[in-house]
């Protein structure tokens, strides 16, 4: 088992899987604001905009200008999610420091979602490398294995090939590969065992891992991960995105409580829990019709959870 | 740490802090109805009632008749809570297997709870061991160190006072002490010390885990004291119970979601999910106006679940 860290990185994906998968498309300004209360509350790594053609996604027909608005902010990592490389020269253009692709594991969610094959997906993955390595050498790449815990398509995915498809990533020369479970299907010890198995395939490679509340185990397999050793966590503020299958059935793990859980434990994440609850009220005025969810949010700090904190240093 | 085990029991307390905590008074035939369907899904620990005064909790009034009947069931674990000596008379006279006694660690929540000071509280214990010991001897006394990771009145709880009540209690000759998350306050880290601490302490009187989720983190945290070797743990169904702040904030775990992450992981809770979502459609009959919660059986199984946990044998 892995030493746990006392520090990780909470990546902020709600600007863009939150985004994309509600109707309501946020104004531009509201985006940018989000982005700053976001990071003046203390994220340092947001996934700003996705890079698709607008009339398949017109929530992220601003995403250029949304990176470049980012690159402002000193000290942020702006992440891009791209599915291909013609959406990685568009992030790379506007400003991205890193991009994100989505490599499903699943074969049935593989071509549902980006109408490739895997096989086709690691060609692709090989052309962004050999673009970035030309034309921009700074940027980093990051790869997630989507459906890596099971598929709502195909149900069992193996997990060997999980780690297969992760290891082509690697050796096609990205910087870190990263398991989501994208369709909450994931448990700890599952979760423990693929970050195991993960690492022991890639290495220092090893990504974040992207988790899904959509059975109530979201915050239970981040510990698990934690505990593995993962120190990279995607979440999004008020559980915005994947698929809300019912009222506070969210789809991603809530930031706020992700964040709370950290802090609770002594785990230093960076971020100031009230200055995100007020991030959370500039999330809220951009979207005023959409339900936004957060259990910690709704119940306040425990009383005396300052002191609790000092008490643990 | 201790070693996890590959079985736990799940121990239902909707019919007593669930059923106590809504204002609804549940027909005693559907209490009935309710407790056979928990039985028949393999719950084999029910708190099916609190033996308090009627004119304090009229949902409670036929505690005796309700534990009664729950005896009828073979292999039944037939738990009862009881706050005092009056209380345990009464609820062994009615046939209880098990009586559970609340014990705060918070001063103020001692006082406002069962209106005596802790000190107060352990000498009652005593006169209750003491009556077990002469007229019941084959009747087991569990106690649940209430407030145990924090307290809504008074805000922190000092651990020493916490491990030296369990200490108290187990000396008093209870058979074990278990600590409980009143308030929703504890962290994974919080509760893997607390959880050590108890069982160095008191050893294998070392009970179990009452926790709530009140912030979100009732799985991670019992995902916490499972690796730290609890193998008992207490839940709701639908979440019932507790100090629900919010929709889907319920207050205690939800049993639907904790038996789906043990089983899911593989270990063994002797709970058939299907059949225990027909309980929750026997209780939900019972209470037709009241929101009951729970992410598993809101988002339904994993596709190929079966599958996945035949390949973990």
């Amino acid at each position: 088992m892995h030493v746990a860290s006392t520090a990780v990185l909470i990546s902020e994906v709600g600007p863009r899987d939150g985004l994309q998968s509600i109707k309501t498309i946020m104004p531009t300004l509201n985006k940018k604001l989000w982005v700053d209360a976001l990071f003046n509350a203390g994220i340092r790594e947001i996934e700003v905009a996705s890079f698709v053609p607008a009339r398949m996604l017109p929530q992220m027909a601003d995403a250029a200008e949304i990176v470049q608005h980012a690159k402002t902010l000193n000290g942020l990592t702006v992440l891009a999610l791209v599915p291909n490389l013609k959406g990685a020269e568009h992030a790379i253009l506007a400003g991205a420091d890193k991009i994100t692709i989505p490599v499903s594991a699943s074969a049935a969610h593989s071509l549902a979602n980006v109408r490739k094959t895997r096989e086709e997906m690691i060609k692709e993955l090989k052309r962004i490398v050999e673009f970035r390595n030309a034309h921009a050498p700074s940027i980093k790449i990051e790869v997630g294995i989507a459906t890596a815990f099971g598929c709502t398509l195909q149900g069992l995915v193996a997990e060997d090939e999980v780690i297969g498809l992760a290891e082509q990533a690697a050796l096609a020369g990205v910087d870190d590969v990263g398991l989501s479970d994208t369709t909450g299907y994931a448990n700890p010890s599952q979760i423990k065992r693929l970050f195991r198995r993960l690492r022991g395939a890639i290495g220092d490679k090893a990504g974040a891992a992207h988790l899904h509340n959509t059975r109530g185990l979201g915050l239970a397999n981040c510990l698990a991960a934690y505990e593995e050793g993962v120190t990279s966590f995607d979440s999004s503020m008020g559980g915005l995105g994947g698929c809300p299958y019912a009222p506070g059935a969210s789809g991603n793990v809530v930031t706020e409580d992700l964040v709370f859980m950290f802090e609770a434990m002594g785990v230093r994440t960076g971020v100031d829990l009230d200055k995100l609850f007020r991030a959370r009220e500039v999330l809220q005025a951009g979207l005023p019709h959409e339900a936004i969810y957060g259990m910690v949010p709704e119940a306040g700090l425990p009383k005396g959870f300052d002191a609790y904190k000092e008490n643990l240093r």
